[in-house]
């Protein structure tokens, strides 16, 4: 077998055989096959796309280039959760206990925040005493007897992925759907969940900005999932806006607390509940969204999700109080309303600069070595569709360096579009793809 | 300027600018561009193209790439002639003293053979004591005293090309019109021509292997050729077969010089005769091809073109003697006839499987180190449309090294397709293209 018959036979639109594709990923990752010919096939990839099977493959041979997590030991049908990426994404704080406490076991491996997205490691580890620290047998252990756990990614999980996304990263092969697909899933794959579940956020503040890409990535995905024998269901919900109100670690502890006593903004509390739905529906645990639903209605109602947090927070080491006391979570110096100097309508905000904002505080990295600052970032006041006036605070900053702070300003004031027409809230979630096929909600 | 975006923009079909195409091509020939990015650009224009302005950029900072030759102190318009490789080319040893014989300049710079292709060098090295090792200095006064000289081409005429064909030639990128035209044309401009006439061959034995295909290339040749001022024309030209009877470079030598003499193969003369009259049309010393046709068979008439190729050999060390007495030649140990078990007319010759057969006697060279023996190589008898008889030789073999003539024998057969049918001779010449536009001549 030769790359350069790979590259020409991809290049000429042909489909790359199971052998193949082993082939290419196992040379990629040990190093026999160069960098130059591997970003050639990923170009022809972008233009010639993959088949669902070879999508599959490709998913397959990266998820096995490295450790793969071995989750056999935890009872029934375990469910991962993944969010291709937002602003103020604070599901998985409230999806960890709330599924956990229906019954479904939750073994989570996440990463921290880059660039204007958070990383649910980032925000947990606001919570004084909490770490990641776990062995795999500790891992296993405290999912079986809480219900859930949650460490760090390490970095023999899929390696293939990580060499070829930093290869794709500086030859603008970054937007194919197979390969975004793939190295999605193949890390899913390889962390040993049974069944996935994937938020593809969709606008102006995802990594995908329109609405049939992201159905096509949660197409895709989906794919991958039943090819490969893992029960997979994409929800394609809306980036258009920060999703609730919070954007910072500390905030969105307490921002998830509040949602898990029923006090949290709406469309965060939906998603969860929709997001929770689908993950009870994956594993079997309910026979239909509804029926999910109200389980974890149920669940949150009865305070038992409150509950499966306070332990979950202890079992990691993490203070339990927060969760009655949040003012035990990291404070910043200062708060500093942001006004308008005009009224009318929130017709868009910019989610992307709010997360850029929130970063500048010093709530995200700029780059991997920067250190970030738990307590700082955004809580915002209006959202699509609310009525501004003049002077009325849109959102309170949490400030500790005030160095960007007119800055931060400046940009969060320019990330808020007013319109003069009342405004409908945008959709929360466009639609749902699983293996029985595309649902769309709008 | 950044490379990720310049592959981006590309992949995306937009058009590069002058700045970012000497952008590109400088980094990549000083290394700060790295392969991984350039295999991926490459492959970008494989799938998107490049328009006219920025093929001729690309040419043009790669012609500018390493040594310009400066051919200023020959006086007229000095032209080169380039054939895109076929099997039993001899045209440029019969043209060179032939367009010099009427007044045009030629200058010529050659390179040597690989694979089933010859080249000029390793032909004209089988006269005795001729040599290719002139000063740049010499090589002008040369052919302002003789009207022609050819001399190799050195390491560093366009350095980027020659880097970007090796990537090409394993990322699966070298079939890209653009990246062929302008790869051809750096060469040749900065060899310094100031009129260049292109042989692009086509059909089973050639490089570009459609019509279609060549027409193509041979316009985007001339198109650079426009755009940067150097009076370009392209004659499509037929390789389904192999040029004239000879195959190897003594057996070639006396071939050009039967040529020369009248006495040479129908098609290799008309060629000839075709190739060179453009040469004088590009330069402007005839008024049209009809003109320059007649200027070119008086030449040969009158000897005088003869004559030329005698001082020509003379002046580089060569015997002139083998112009009268071509045995003066290498000969080989033994001539071996080829005859067919089977009857019928001549429908087809598998032109790369005869230039394969005279590479394993030893006319040509399998890899660049490989040693050659200038005085092996086939004689054809029959052509496309000959009528042939069962145990009529169609071909004798000159052969030297006996270990791979069975092989050969074997290879030459099957190269050989009859038919029960009357066949009519191929068409030699498809068309010309000129910056007036395409002619089809069928």
């Amino acid at each position: 077998m030769r790359m350069y018959d790979i590259i020409h036979k991809k290049r000429d639109g042909e489909s790359l055989s199971k052998q193949e594709i082993a082939y290419v990923v196992k040379g990629f990752t040990e190093g026999t096959i160069p960098d130059y010919q591997m970003s050639a096939l990923a170009m022809a990839i972008y233009f010639r796309g993959m088949s669902p099977e070879e999508t599959a493959e490709l998913t397959l041979s990266m998820a096995q280039s490295g450790d793969q997590i071995d989750l056999s030991e935890i009872a029934g049908n375990k469910v991962d959760k993944h969010s291709t990426g937002g602003v103020g994404d604070t599901t998985t704080l409230v999806l960890l206990p709330l599924v956990a406490s229906v019954g479904v076991p939750v073994a989570k491996l996440s990463g921290r925040g880059l660039g204007h997205t958070g990383g649910t490691i980032d925000k947990l580890e606001a919570i004084p005493g909490f770490s990641i620290e776990l062995s795999e047998s500790q891992f296993v252990d405290h999912v079986n007897r809480y219900g859930c756990a949650l460490i760090g990614q390490t970095g023999t999980i899929a390696p293939a992925d990580k060499k070829l996304y930093a290869l794709r990263d500086v030859t603008a092969t970054v937007d194919s759907i197979p390969l975004i697909a793939s190295s999605i899933m193949s890390k899913k794959i390889a962390s040993g969940a049974d069944s996935i579940v994937l938020d593809v956020k969709t606008g102006d503040g995802a990594f995908m900005k329109t609405l049939e890409g992201s159905f096509d990535l949660a197409k895709a995905m989906v794919d991958i999932g039943t090819n490969i024998g893992r029960n997979t269901i994409g929800v394609i919900s809306s980036m258009d806006q920060p999703l609730g109100l919070a954007i910072g670690n500390a905030l969105e502890v307490k921002e998830a607390i509040d949602t898990l006593r029923l006090e949290g903004p709406a469309d965060l509390t939906e998603l969860c509940l929709l997001l929770g739905s689908y993950m009870l529906v994956a594993t079997g645990h309910a026979a239909d969204a509804a029926a999910a639903k109200q389980m974890l209605k149920d669940s949150l109602e009865s305070g038992k999700a409150l509950e499966t947090f306070r332990r979950f927070l202890e079992a990691q080491g993490g203070n339990p109080a927060v969760v009655d006391d949040p003012s035990l979570l990291p404070q910043a110096k200062r708060h500093v309303p942001v006004v308008l100097d005009r009224s009318g309508y929130v017709a868009s905000i910019h989610a992307e600069e709010v997360g850029t904002c929130a970063m500048l505080l010093g709530a995200g990295r700029e780059t991997k070595e920067s250190e970030i600052d738990l307590a700082v970032g955004i809580v915002l006041h209006k959202k699509i569709g609310d009525q501004v006036a003049a002077g009325e605070p849109i959102a309170t900053l949490h400030v500790s360096d005030e160095r960007k702070l007119s800055e931060v300003i400046a940009r969060l004031q320019a990330a808020y579009v007013l319109t003069d027409h009342a405004q409908q809230a945008p959709a929360l979630v466009y639609g749902v793809v699983s293996r029985s096929g595309v649902e769309r909600f709008c």
